[in-house]
């Protein structure tokens, strides 16, 4: 990514972010190391579901950047209502921040029930309300995004999309997680295909040491899966968040992936 | 497929079947090519939105073949009352029907609206809906069909996708279709992997000469991609449905795929 004029060494120039899922896991890591690059006037916007580790993550992000506005709102993605909210936060806060580099990070995500199988699944309400969380609502937030952002002389966007292993390969247990996370893949292919002049990346973190690694281990129905999961954990081969974060911010820093590419941490 | 026996040539033994997206277009033609091979006290089960054609094809088919009952429900799969019609019409049926052979075809889809691009895919209830349709109904359909039918020692049980390339390459102007059928195919890769005693194929039928061919040469919104739908009509290259239709049909005869396998009109 260009540096803005006067930027100090690894500070990116001013940049209007919204991160989703910010406040725990990949997410938070990712915020914590994203803050410090944001150049003077840059404004964050953080949304997740849990208000109050939400807030703490914003009072601290505003300590750890110089002239870094930080805006969090806590609302539930997956329902009507929290998406809403969302939208709104958008449409509020992008047209004020720094019109030159827009950076939109889909990390929100959840597993869904693991610890039923395919014909478990039989209930349309858990599925719809599964993929509307994982795949509505990162379309209606980017597409709002990018709308509300506008396309603008010299600016460049970059719209991230947090995808998994699980989007290329199927796993026993994870029928919607492998699902929705494919399907959101091939949603961010299309965008790419469609905006050539928008950076688009589908960054697949690893096995991240995260409270979903602890429910996959713990209650994936599948028992050799849970048993794989454990394996990682007990060889340490689990990722530290930041660890994968920094990956993904040297990926944005070099800026060379093409356009609409699933990137994996352990190809880089 | 193994034969029933005293089945005549090309007649496989009676088959418990249901088929989605039956009134017309690749369904009904499947349909047809189906009806005539099942053997003696087969059922047949059709869904479809339009209540006349389905009747229709319905008495087509029970006049084409003896011994087979062909039962018929008119509902919109996408929506909460008419998935709950299909599903129940899956549990009264499918007990009655021969024990030795379950047979299921996704093939209901619809391309949502291809004349907007991603940026203007900004309406939660359209995604929810297009969502709802595409990839709940197959996934609530096949999990209810398989756990009605049961596992018995001796019987088959094969699962088809109506899938598409666009599962596994992004198209402009269809990020709706392209991310639902990649969520389909790899939801029943994972079926494939959880269940290895059931046959599953994600079959990608080619482009059709179908109502939905003629969405896609006439409202496809990227110009590129439009004039790109109307050269395959100009230049003949669309696929009569029953061409398409028999070439899945000798896959299911043969059965020597690998389950979970996408196989295109253009492989075989």
């Amino acid at each position: 990514m260009e540096r803005g004029p006067g930027a100090g060494a690894g500070r990116w120039g001013p940049v209007s972010c919204v991160l989703t899922g910010a406040s725990r896991g990949f997410g938070r890591s990712l915020a914590r190391l994203l803050a410090p690059r944001f150049g003077e006037g840059s404004v964050l916007l953080l949304l997740a579901r849990s208000a109050a580790p939400l807030a703490d993550l914003a009072a601290e992000l505003r300590g750890s950047a110089a002239g870094l506005r930080v805006e969090c709102v806590a609302a539930d993605l997956g329902c009507e209502q929290g998406l809403r909210q969302a939208t709104a936060a958008l449409r509020e806060v992008l047209p004020s921040g720094p019109p030159g580099r827009l950076l939109l990070i889909n990390n929100a995500g959840s597993l869904g029930d693991i610890s039923k199988s395919f014909l478990d699944l039989t209930d349309p309400d858990e599925i719809n309300s599964y993929f509307a969380f994982n795949v509505t609502s990162a379309l209606c937030l980017t597409s709002t995004a990018l709308q509300t952002f506008g396309k603008r002389p010299g600016s460049s966007r970059t719209v991230v999309n947090i995808s998994s292993l699980c989007a290329l390969k199927p796993f026993k247990s994870w029928a919607l997680y492998c699902s929705g996370k494919a399907s959101r893949d091939m949603m961010f292919q299309v965008l790419a295909l469609e905006e050539p002049d928008i950076r688009v990346l589908n960054y697949a973190p690893g096995p991240l040491d995260t409270d979903m690694q602890l429910l996959a281990r713990t209650k994936t129905g599948d028992p050799e899966m849970r048993q794989q999961f454990q394996s990682l954990q007990e060889s340490r081969k689990l990722i530290d968040c930041t660890v994968s974060a920094q990956k993904l911010v040297n990926l944005l820093e070099e800026d060379t992936f093409p356009s609409g590419a699933h990137v994996d941490f352990y190809d880089i």
